[in-house]
């Protein structure tokens, strides 16, 4: 087992992975910038060291400060917990250099896995339903017309070098099909200057669904379950759950199965975690993989019980998974709310600044809360906006809602502004009781009519 | 179910219920003293009645203060609690002639078992084992030999009018009975001006065990396991397990049925603890049954996953328990330690006071904090001095300790004394840890040398 570790990371992973270095019985080494000096990682771990100034690029970001802190702490191993270096291949192949063990896939694969037309492609050649199109060029309508029958309705039409919605059409049927063709290539034609198109199936409505996967270096791989994520904004996972309560126990298996066959395809180690967009009628298509910790880990770990950060150190030391599949038996239903300084009422605009009463839920049975907020803690502005996350743990789902509506309530933050609201109209919606929910389902539906509802509500008060 | 619950009590249990309530959907109305305006369980109420001065024999434990309350606020259930009314039976009574339904068993059988002498002939006869020995009368010793013959050795020689050890003489084999005899009969002649004496057997070295009974109103009756509580100071737990340890697993299941009998036998109905002496033969005696939650129930509540609060909630609502005997598992190990405001170099001296910084533990799998303590609180100076309960809860025993040792670690509460050091060099010695200890170690062995140890210490410092 490791001596030292070294932390490459801030805010609540990086105590998360302290406590559970503690817990080990291993050194823990964090590193923090000049904006963090008075950060809980920093008080939590035995030693710290200051990396450089506070903006990310410079300290959690910057691979040579970080492996001089290793090098002079003597840590024979970095955890790099998500964000910041965790998916930088260049990083992970420094410390295979350097001698000192990543936490983590090795440097190949997350290079693999990063550049997403090659994840796609590795994946179809494991065996793992891939989103129908892709990059192949479409010059004209009758080309168009054979792809769509190949990948069905609804397609989009998007230029090769397009973005941001520029160059995209939807075609809804075999009759939209020329007539958004024609619109896209002009477009395209008038934008970038070429024809370059190429079709793919639309997967809408759809859920994001992931599931954990954890793989030692002897080549066994588990799965974990799956996590439903479908409620996000701007990319931003807001609330997840485990497991997806809507889904049919063959296709649960069928997906963590394929889960796995693809972490063996491709010679995965460590903790990672492939996503999918799953439709109405349960077909999976691979989206990417994430080759690190999720922010979300712990929903899995409170209904697997299995600690996947101790897994993730204990991989990485070596160490076989103490487990089989068939040891792993999912319990209850859990849930996490991410709780982030932003002001929802304003564009989310990032909130920062000294905290003046703090009260975060605690006690009670199945209640869980990650943070590094303390009482008359100075948050600065240079990081990621989540600052804690809630998790509840009970036998049935209904239960679970009961418990978070109960930790949402007892949330006090007073001198930064948070999505509180958002999350506490979020959990007591019919909607996401009921699972009736999709990925685009928070942006399109939710966000429009409770900002509507919030402005006459204040309207009304006035 | 009930509309509506007053929680008699204060502290972290009154958080507790109110929690609990809250989670089962039913208004709870706090009481609180002057001196709790600002408590926690004040704060997250529904609903908050003052009852009276700052004094428990003027508020919380005042059954008139407390039922009118109950009567203003239209309350149709009172949850006790622990302490302060829990163990009245006139209280109990009071609330039954009221139609005001006391969340615990009926006032009958609080009676019956809050007398001593009563619950012991109650329990000989549901085939409990009780101490050997017990109030009849031995006038010379010839009687005293024939007792000594039922009871066995070691057994102790107890004025009937004694207490605090005076007229009490230990004899520990057949040899000691006839001097030790006569010593206490000379003595209690002194003290008492008669010589009424009896004879106990005497359980020692002991553990302190106890199981958790749950039982419905419709006769059905479970245990959840039970606890070791042998860690005590002054009749005060200090740190409690579950399971024992060091049981033999027949006779586990023999205690554990006891207990069911037991609470069959009497008619027992809502959540009790009967508590157990249990020689290092693993023969058990009978102490006491708590007609009432203990505080310690969060141990058990994380190896069965059953909520307890809830349960007793449940049962006085009517409700037919939700699970058999088969359905209980128990699933790891659990500690429970209790942070006290106290100072252990100063006799353990109370304190009270403004907290300047609070941070207690939190994040990671297993770990669950039961407080009231908040930043910037004032601690009044009136009640029982436990402020914080630290429970673990993990796969092994070692890990449960390892856990513990990162949480203790974390503590921080200024402003106030605490036991924290007390916690940490118990959860930390080879004795605990192998459980090596028995009811009096921590006065007789640990005390003592601990003391001298600090002493030691801060001389070496000065």
């Amino acid at each position: 087992m490791f001596q030292k570790v070294l932390v490459a990371n801030r805010g609540e992973i990086a105590v998360r992975i302290i406590r559970a270095l503690r817990e080990l019985g291993i050194t823990s080494v964090a590193v923090f910038s000049e904006a963090d000096r008075y950060a809980l990682h920093t008080e939590l771990a035995d030693e710290a060291i200051c990396i450089g100034p506070a903006k990310g690029i410079d300290s959690y970001a910057n691979p040579v400060a970080v492996l001089s802190a290793a090098n002079v702490s003597g840590a024979d191993a970095i955890h790099p917990g998500y964000g910041f270096l965790s998916e930088r291949s260049d990083f992970a192949s420094l410390c295979e250099k350097m001698n000192i063990k990543f936490i983590g896939p090795n440097s190949d694969i997350i290079r693999d896995m990063g550049n997403k037309q090659n994840a796609r492609t590795t994946m179809r050649e494991a065996g793992v339903p891939i989103v129908p199109g892709g990059k192949d060029l479409v010059e004209n309508i009758e080309q168009a017309r054979k792809i769509a029958e190949e990948t069905g309705y609804p397609l989009m039409i998007k230029a090769a070098d397009g973005g941001g919605g520029k160059g995209m059409r939807l075609a809804s049927s075999p009759e939209e099909l020329e007539p958004m063709f024609t619109q896209a290539q002009n477009e395209t034609q008038s934008i970038y200057g070429n024809r370059h198109l190429y079709i793919e199936r639309t997967i809408y409505p759809a859920k994001h669904i992931e599931v954990q996967i954890l793989a030692d270096e002897q080549g066994n791989v588990v799965h974990l379950g799956e996590r439903d994520c479908s409620l996000q904004r701007n990319n931003q996972k807001v609330i997840e759950f485990a497991p997806s309560p809507t889904l049919s126990e063959e296709t649960r298996n069928k997906l963590n199965q394929a889960a796995v066959d693809a972490a063996k395809a491709i010679g995965y180690t460590n903790a990672g975690t492939i996503e999918f967009l799953v439709d109405n009628d349960e077909n999976f298509y691979f989206m990417e993989m994430n080759t690190r910790l999720q922010v979300e880990h712990p929903i899995t770990e409170m209904v697997t019980g299995v600690d996947i950060v101790k897994a993730q150190i204990e991989i990485a030391a070596g160490q076989p998974l103490p487990f089989k599949q068939s040891d792993i038996e999912l319990n209850g239903f859990a849930i996490e709310c991410r709780l982030n300084a932003e002001d929802p009422y304003n564009h989310f605009q990032p909130s920062s600044g000294y905290i003046d009463r703090l009260f975060l839920p605690n006690g009670g049975m199945g209640l869980r809360v990650e943070t590094t907020l303390y009482s008359n803690y100075t948050l600065p502005p240079f990081y990621d906006s989540m600052v804690a996350k809630i998790i509840t743990h009970q036998p049935t789902r209904e239960d679970a809602f009961k418990l978070m509506e109960r930790a949402l309530y007892e949330v006090t933050v007073e001198g930064l502004n948070t999505n509180i609201e958002l999350l506490e109209a979020l959990i007591s919606h019919p909607e996401v009781q009921a699972d009736n929910v999709h990925a685009k389902w928070l942006e399109e539906e939710f966000m429009p009519q409770w900002i509507e509802e919030v402005k006459e509500h204040s309207a009304l008060n006035e």
